[in-house]
């Protein structure tokens, strides 16, 4: 194999039961083992998921009606289609809430969940409730649109998340079986179909399923379906043709919507659907990873720059467009009608997560800091029990929280990430841990055959100190990247009280401490946190003129509960000092930012509408929350992109 | 009669044959003339209307779908309904292009149109081709949503001003009819039916058709038709009922779509469908004015304030949202996704011109006269042949004009507007005359029985200079009233070369000079038109923090063909100077504004899309012009709104 000949360092995350997590994510998880896992079970029951699984019940039939999108085109889907991956997700997230916190009561409901599954398998394999139960007879026949790999992902997601924290096999042995059957019928072999899912996921799901097991074939199946997606004859076009439908029919009009529309190593610019190309980037990373493969990561590069560059918000929220749940026009990001899905913002924490595969670079941890602590677990109500879809950077009042959704993709991926989050803060190289991101928490990892044991003290991300503990059995010799965030302008570091030069040890944005590490070593970072105004590019039309407020790793808004005024007429001074505190009362604990503004003033417009008098500007107290906070409180304006000087 | 006991002057518009109008106004009746009259029947002919009025043809059947707004109701309404609105409409338009331009083809075709509606009447005088033809036995059934008496009105006033135009007198006798067939209908007398329509037009008809033919009764009718319109118990919902309809299923929810939410003159708040809300305040307006009925004067006062206050956008647009084609919120005037309909300004020109047949009132002329230049003529291409539906003060380059629409109310609607803009210039009362708009024409007008001549001469809009020349057989005693604009800061007006001094003369913005006219008298009027920076109320939060540049009347926009850059991008410094040039080439000849303003610039921005450096400003020559005659280039960004300083 060719990658083999010039390995490099492949960085891994840790099991999600590796890391103890306290803090400002230890709140975040407990809301989401104490209440979310509940009731993401809770609402897959009240939906009629467990009727469609069950092989002892009546199959129910349609129950949520075809889309109908484009008159001229019979739709062919329905949300009822993606169930498995509702309860694929739903099994991960309790899966790690029942690391966190036993629930026995969650855990007989989800074995007796898995055990349907095991008694819906049928002897080759296949297992789709779907196809099985509602639409027999007809699998493998519409991979464009119809989610049937996706779920295959999303349970076998489940299946290892559920084997790592409870030690149960079952369902990671059905998903095993499944795999190989789906390893039958697709791949470059003769007879074998050259398909591949409409919406990406089980490629990524693949890479855990072969890490978790062991199983090169896996891996391999994962590169198959990147390296097959967009190859002409597009396997979509003969599918349709098959099916006797006009391909020229796709509801999206264009294979940019999945990501089809060329290969993927010739692809460069981020396009359609936005979940779909953050799953397929992060299996696209993970292969570049577990292949040392330099073309798939140059492809990965240009994408990654052509998302920062042009097509993120600064919230870590991504695809402004409803109409085709992502990706839009160069600089397009609307601030009201953003859709910026949460699963999309999920979607990148998973793709720059996997970036960080390749090796520690500040640029991937920092999007990937970016989209955890704002535009994705905004998409998570402070208690755990509400969700958003859309997460707009704008709001009048009337966008809130809902209990549940008609496509119900986002309460769980919010859920199974918040409680996963700490495999997200570091990545074990054979012989290196990198630190991805900071707060309190403990670590057990194994560092060359040798358990290290990380222990990190902060108030994170509140304030800028961390403090880690090495616990060693005995003393063992890895390197240590420290990540220097990139929106920290001063650092200080040190390693059992003795300064560390930064600059001489930092590259990539991390500090490398190469040593032997014994018991009771204390390293200590200090990050500076000031309130920053952020400027976005002018070609960026809805926020020209316009700052946002940023504290850290933390983008803020403001929100008619702390300021009773049309948030558009506030005006922030360029030199006007932010005040930052900590108000332990407010919203579960948060840092507020604090200013006197102005305000354009009404005083003096009695009732006319228009006038040729510059409006006086009145003086305006203003107090800015953080913004994956918002609408916890009783509905209002929001606001993050503030008039500037 | 009460209102005959306090008689006050009523200034009724003149006929559009007694206006020659040159200039300006000269420029865009030759494009209606010349090329939207003949298209406008040209559509009307290949949509298939002919094949529906004609009683020799074969009944087409429904050709155009029924809309389905709301699939939890069957909906009732297909814009076939309103095909004989929409001839009405031609109708009218080439009656007053008829008299500005002989073309015989299209009269011959136009009264082949009539013929057939003659054959079509019934022997009790309905006329209604969809109720005739396409759904025979249901007439009367739903007023709500058929448009059956809005039809009524459109013919009536085609009727009225191909007599006026030519005439012929064959329509108006018709219509007439249907008219008193439409008063044997409906009354409060016992056994009529008391309702009136779900679309207002048949009120502001119904008086046209009494002033062309003197006779009070069709007064009367408009009068009841107003004041019965929202009354309890409410005809809308036993209507419903009596179709066997739920009244609740209304499409639209709310009777504040067609303002029969409560009696009109109960009203405050202009709400729900916004050409509605202008032809039934037209209406009232005529009634107010015909009646002296000081009752429905206050409503409409109130309606006026709240529009202007409110709900219009600087350009005399109106109606934001495309959901009910009408208002929303108080200050909700989103540039980019405004909705604000041809018709619906067109609807304010009508209503403004009515509310001035209670006196000149500059207040109503200036919102006519904006209106007029902005909101209404931007929905006709410079050269008469394409069209604005939305008139958006925002675009990115999308928004182009249309050859025709689905529902094609607004171009011939902007044709007779444009057509009959000569009767907007003038009022004429028993005793006095206004000059309501300025501009090359030549008025022939009648004053206590006598022929009064007036000549401007003017390059109006372009300048601000008004001469006036006075013709009469002998010296006549009358007062003529001049308007002074609200957006002129200094004006200067002479009699015969005598100064006239304004502030002793003017009331309610209009300069009256009541004299005994002699042949030879010249009125001279000097208008100062600098470029003014126009700012929104802080409650427009889409204009806060922006300016909207006017010279006169006309609102003006950046166009990217003049303007190569993302135009968000522009800052107009508060002190830049602006220079106003006449281009004759340019547009058909219009004044542009220049100034050296600024521009965020990008060139130091790289690949990044979000900084916490300000941005650097550039020098930024920036050039605009009238928003009316946008879009008749290539397509390219529009900006109303620029960023101030």
């Amino acid at each position: 194999m060719t990658a083999a000949a010039a390995p490099r360092a492949r960085f891994r995350p840790p099991a999600v039961p590796q890391v103890d997590v306290g803090g400002f994510w230890g709140g975040r998880v407990d809301a989401v083992a104490s209440r979310t896992a509940d009731i993401l079970y809770q609402r897959c029951v009240e939906a009629g998921m467990l009727d469609q699984i069950d092989p002892e019940r009546p199959s129910p039939g349609v129950r949520i009606p075809f889309h109908i999108r484009d008159e001229s085109a019979a739709s062919t889907v329905t949300t009822q289609m993606f169930w498995d991956s509702d309860l694929g997700k739903t099994i991960e997230t309790a899966a790690y809430c029942l690391y966190r916190r036993a629930n026995p009561e969650l855990e007989a409901k989800i074995d007796a969940v898995i055990d349907m599954y095991a008694r819906l398998q049928q002897p080759d394999g296949y297992l789709s409730s779907w196809y099985q139960r509602i639409q027999p007879g007809q699998r493998w026949t519409n991979l464009r649109d119809c989610h049937e790999l996706y779920c295959a992902g999303h349970l076998i997601e489940g299946a290892v998340a559920y084997y790592q924290a409870t030690g149960k096999s079952r369902l990671l042995d059905i998903m095993a079986r499944y795999a190989d059957h789906i390893g039958a019928v697709f791949g470059p072999e003769d007879g074998k179909r050259k398909g591949y899912c409409g919406h990406e996921e089980v490629e990524l799901a693949l890479v855990k399923l072969a890490r978790a097991t062991g199983q090169q074939k896996y891996l391999d199946l994962a590169k198959y379906f990147i390296d097959q997606r967009g190859q002409q004859p597009h396997y979509f076009d003969g599918e349709a043709q098959a099916r006797g439908a006009d391909p020229r029919h796709f509801h999206f009009k264009t294979y940019e919507y999945n990501q089809s529309h060329k290969p993927v190593r010739e692809q460069d610019k981020v396009v359609g659907h936005a979940v779909r190309a953050m799953y397929l980037y992060s299996g696209m990373a993970d292969i570049a990873t577990e292949y040392g493969d330099d073309g798939l990561r140059a492809a990965l590069d240009r994408l990654w720059a052509d998302l920062n560059g042009k097509r993120l918000y600064v919230t870590g929220g991504l695809g402004p467009s409803l109409a085709n749940e992502g990706f839009t026009a160069d600089y397009d990001l609307p601030n009201e009608t953003a859709y910026a899905e949460t699963c999309a913002a999920v979607g990148l924490v998973f793709w720059s997560s996997r970036m960080l595969g390749m090796g520690p670079n500040a640029r991937f941890a920092d999007a990937m800091e970016l989209a955890l602590y704002n535009g994705s677990i905004s998409g998570l109500s402070l208690d755990g029990s509400l969700f958003f879809y859309e997460n707009p950077l704008e709001s009048r009042g009337k966008h809130n929280r809902w209990k549940w959704h008609r496509c119900p993709c986002c309460p769980p991926n919010v859920g199974r990430m918040v409680a996963a989050i700490g495999s997200y803060m570091y990545g074990v190289a054979d012989d290196a841990i990198a630190v991805h991101l900071y707060g309190d928490n403990t670590a057990r990892l194994e560092v060359a055959g040798r358990q290290v044991r990380l222990t990190q003290e902060s108030r994170y991300p509140w304030e800028g100190a961390v403090a880690i503990a090495v616990d060693v059995d005995r003393p063992t010799r890895f390197t240590l990247h420290l990540r220097i965030p990139g929106w920290c302008r001063k650092a200080a570091l040190s390693v059992n009280g003795k300064a560390v030069d930064l600059a001489s040890v930092t590259a990539d944005g991390y500090a490398a401490i190469a040593r032997e590490w014994a018991k009771g070593d204390r390293v200590r970072l200090d990050l500076d946190m000031p309130v920053e105004r952020v400027r976005a590019h002018p070609e960026v039309r809805q926020d020209v003129g316009r700052i946002a407020l940023m504290r850290g790793p933390l983008v803020y808004c403001l929100e008619g509960a702390d300021n009773p005024i049309s948030l558009n007429r506030v005006r922030v001074p360029e030199q006007a000092p932010f005040e930052s505190r900590f108000e332990p009362e407010l919203l579960g604990g948060v840092v507020t930012l604090s200013a006197k503004a102005e305000a354009d003033g009404t005083a003096d417009w009695t009732d006319t509408l228009y006038r040729r008098e510059p409006t006086k500007a009145e003086a305006m107290p203003i107090k800015a929350v953080p913004y994956f906070a918002w609408d916890n409180r009783e509905p209002g304006e929001m606001l993050v992109w503030l008039r500037g000087a």
